[in-house]
């Protein structure tokens, strides 16, 4: 059986999980608590990190590598274009996420929020979530701008760009950290995305202690 | 003219001076004091980061979006061999050192000792330097056991992955922070990368201020 060891909010996590479901590749999940660094976990991944992903015998490592991998081995339906072009401003779109956004937003706030509660580090700092607050704003006037130019994200079709952004954003939506109503073209674009098939294995994800509030898995939010 | 605008220490220019060398790509290479964040810079690259290359009237950033793209675009000689499975394992390795080993090390040593001074922002936090000299053992274990089954870092032949882990090495080998004495192999693997042509424009590299140890630009080490 392939399994995905994995944690519910980690937006890595669901970008995996989501160009899994895109492919109809069935995989069990399996919740890691990663931040014990078991000596079972560190042999199926030496990072020390989630998502981790068991398939046919492999074990596989890093969101963007095993997304790559997915996409080459079961190619429908593509999330890397075939034109060079493209896969560049995939790729590049890719990174702003899991790097500057990840740096900037998400591990400012759902970090501090609740990773911080989960992982008994102590108190989420007050500074860290102001700053993430205050740039969430500048990502979502760059996504509305995109959004003015394009189609999704990375030109007229949906690529693993649009994944990466959604699940940075679905694990902020979760504890309700994104403010859908600052441009109308990222609501809809997001309200496209939040309802497809692929979607639904996040909308039903359920954290102790952190309930998620009623907008979270409604479509017509 | 094609431009790359770049930090003569910065691992990921290294990256993408040697994609472009081996590719025999030529540009000219023009300094950028990106901490400065001037609006000219920020117009080429919103994420105000370095390197950015432009190419044929295209401003492209992140190297390994840029990296991957050349490699499209200019497939010889071919840095992402074609087996999926080879290509997952180069992804892997090249997040791994951009990752992992730039979190762990480079920015504990690299930009501790380098980085602060040159843009101001204080003196080395002793504590960092400590725990990046005790990482970096443990990286340069993992790199021998990998090159202790295979010839090169990600198989048996060379790849992006080799020239991701030799960017991060270079620039910590410029300030004498690699215990090239730690394993013979890792030694023989490094020699071989650095006495490839493409490796000249690292070893004439100078940075006011921090001039290289006699051993930085000999092939002999």
């Amino acid at each position: 059986m392939n399994r995905l060891y994995h944690v519910p909010l980690s937006p890595f996590c669901r970008k995996v999980r989501l160009t899994l479901a895109e492919k109809k590749i069935e995989v069990e999940l399996v919740e890691e608590r990663y931040w014990e660094q078991s000596p079972d976990f560190l042999r199926r991944n030496p990072a020390g990190k989630v998502p981790v992903l068991r398939l046919d015998g492999r074990l596989l490592s890093e969101s963007q590598a095993i997304c790559e991998y997915l996409d080459e081995t079961h190619p429908h339906p593509q999330l890397l274009p075939r034109d060079p072009e493209m896969r560049y401003e995939v790729r590049r779109l890719c990174i702003w996420f899991d790097d500057k956004f990840h740096n900037e937003v998400t591990s400012k706030l759902l970090y501090e929020r609740v990773n911080k509660k989960l992982t008994k580090e102590g108190y989420p700092d007050s500074k860290n979530v102001k700053s993430g607050a205050a740039r969430i704003k500048y990502h979502l006037d760059y996504l509305a701008w995109l959004l003015d130019q394009r189609r999704w994200l990375a030109g007229d079709v949906m690529t693993l760009a649009d994944f990466a952004a959604a699940a940075h954003l679905s694990s902020l939506d979760y504890i309700s950290d994104v403010d859908w109503n600052r441009h109308a073209v990222v609501k809809t674009w997001y309200a496209t995305i939040k309802s497809r098939p692929s979607f639904r294995t996040l909308l039903s994800d359920q954290v102790p202690g952190f309930p998620p509030p009623q907008h979270y898995a409604d479509l017509d939010f």
